[in-house]
């Protein structure tokens, strides 16, 4: 399934900040057909540094999408019945508009002039985006991690416009840990000289601090047990160990096709997200909720780890909100809902079908 | 109670490298009075980023050391009884000879020209300087973290000069993870600019990369529910989370005190650290082990999580060793073995009671 990812772009959007960002472009790729009452559209949300291309192969590099083992024909999200889309989040740099894109009002690229974004915001480019496409209501929104936040967030924003929600992995607002391993990959980007406060595009970008963050992000993405089993302590050769080589390619290789401002944005966006902000409890904040839910975490995963899923579970029914939750049995950490997706796509199949059955 | 930190240079000291160092110096302070007898000598170990200042107050900074609230009179290791010796560790940065020392054969600091360094070297180095205090025989041997893993080095290397070793919050071996952690904090220093290879002494160091390596490693000796505890979701001001600030605070302010490159070798000391290594179990390394042990681990530990320290204690027992386990609830994570002394002091002040009293 070769897969081209599509370019729309908007007059401008409204930000939560008081700005208005125009024009706004949004990069997003669809698998599977609309059907004509336009019931069976599932938006999926991509993680901190995915981007559209969430299934398929893509033509020119070849590489298969971040999802495409739940998301194809006969797999969880089955595009022979649904037509699923996935857009790249706004402050992105994988197509949609992000620090790295042209201000028009100085021909240059935005930097660290991009307006600061919210979750919110990227929720709202969404939005804009599936109703681009002729979509009132989505039949489901599902991601993992920060996808999984901003599942929540749909349901939170536009109650009317998702018959369901499938937060995996994910959380009603970060932790204090949670903020801090940002903040460090924040810093290594920072400290690099080459940051230059940003303005690198046309230059040598930050890739020795962009790496180091990269290799933080990796080592929480995985388990104790994942890593042991993985790497252990065997040596690459006398002077290194498998999973310091290991850390190090994925670091420069990020490099590559990510663009450190936009880490710098959307971690902002993740760290700043909070639910429970402005309102007396997190159940309040589910008030007009109108989804059902499956929530879904992960026993080995310590970055969001079961508590946080089961914050939302309670705040969910403590409005009487129709919500499934299984934590499932997993080594992979948090990345599990990116590999070990056997029990994950049952749950996930069979959710689906029984909304659509009911509620489309 | 004011401390001096005392300095001892030994002519020469064999490395496992092949190398031989020479010369080298020894920092070190010393707490209460050797008994005539000289067998209520204890050598506490100091962790990854300590020095020799455990206990006191020094003259100049006026600082406690690192572990005074467990040593001192009537204190778990109680100065009244017993004669409390700490020394900063070889390749350190703290009177110790390391990286930042003077080569004599160039006049000028080795450098990454260091040779490089195991925790069995700078336990042997420790055995000379209580040699030259005229001990033969220590009372006991403990410390945390890194301080364990020593511990545990001197009763494997010298099962004849302990007569009871106490490695709390340790390890016989890094795990893939915690190889990984200081992998990345290698990283952060060497993609400093300011690092050059190592050859910054007399010039700007790489405060930055040393800064951001610290801020990891300071969110790994944290718990998740210390750091929702302290910090939460508490905003500064509008543009910064408390977690954050405290975290770049700490990491710059760990920059006027520790040299970059002996955070280097350290950690490679650490990583490199393996009871197992040329045996075909960790029982074997214990063979000859004839001390006794009272090991700690505390719940919320996960960077020195409890399986390590049960992994130490079966292997004991496999060889008949007396070995007491007790795992500590505390909410501090790795840092408990600093803070959480209560429950902590008692056990200690009873073993070392026991064993002054059966085997001095």
């Amino acid at each position: 399934m070769l897969v081209r990812t599509n370019i729309v772009q908007f007059d401008s959007i409204a930000l939560d900040c008081g700005t208005t960002l125009a024009p706004v472009d949004v990069a997003y790729e669809t698998y599977g057909e609309l059907n004509a009452a336009k019931t069976n559209a599932i938006l999926v949300l991509h993680a901190f540094s995915g981007d559209a291309h969430a299934a398929g192969t893509d033509p020119d590099g070849g590489n298969a999408g971040w999802w495409d083992n739940m998301i194809g024909p006969g797999k969880a999200f089955d595009t022979n019945k649904y037509f699923v889309i996935c857009s790249n989040v706004l402050s992105g740099c994988r197509g949609t508009s992000g620090p790295g894109s042209i201000d028009p009002a100085t021909g240059c690229p935005y930097a660290m002039a991009f307006p600061p974004v919210t979750l919110a915001d990227m929720v709202r480019l969404q939005k804009m985006l599936t109703e681009h496409l002729g979509i009132e209501k989505l039949l489901s929104v599902s991601g993992g991690s920060m996808g999984a936040m901003q599942a929540l967030q749909w349901a939170v924003a536009y109650p009317d416009a998702i018959a369901s929600s499938i937060p995996i992995a994910g959380t009603a607002r970060h932790s204090a840990q949670q903020i801090a391993f940002n903040e460090v990959g924040r810093q290594a980007i920072m400290a690099d000289p080459d940051w230059n406060e940003g303005n690198y595009y046309g230059r040598r970008p930050p890739a020795r601090g962009l790496s180091v963050a990269r290799m933080v992000g990796h080592i929480t993405y995985m388990s104790d047990a994942s890593m042991r089993e993985k790497f252990g302590r065997r040596l690459r050769d006398q002077n290194q160990f498998e999973v310091e080589s290991y850390l190090r390619y994925r670091g420069s290789q990020f490099v590559d096709r990510f663009d450190a401002n936009s880490y710098l944005y959307i971690t902002k966006a993740m760290d700043y997200f909070d639910l429970t902000h402005g309102r007396h409890s997190l159940s309040a904040a589910f008030e007009n909720v109108r989804a059902r839910f499956l929530l879904i975490s992960f026993t080995s995963d310590w970055l969001y780890p079961t508590y946080q899923s089961l914050e939302v579970v309670r705040a969910l029914r403590g409005r009487n909100c129709d919500v499934a939750y299984c934590e499932l049995p997993s080594s992979y950490g948090h990345d599990a809902f990116l590999v070990n997706v056997t029990e994950q796509s049952e749950l996930v199949r069979g959710f689906l079908a029984s909304t659509f059955r009911e509620r489309a």
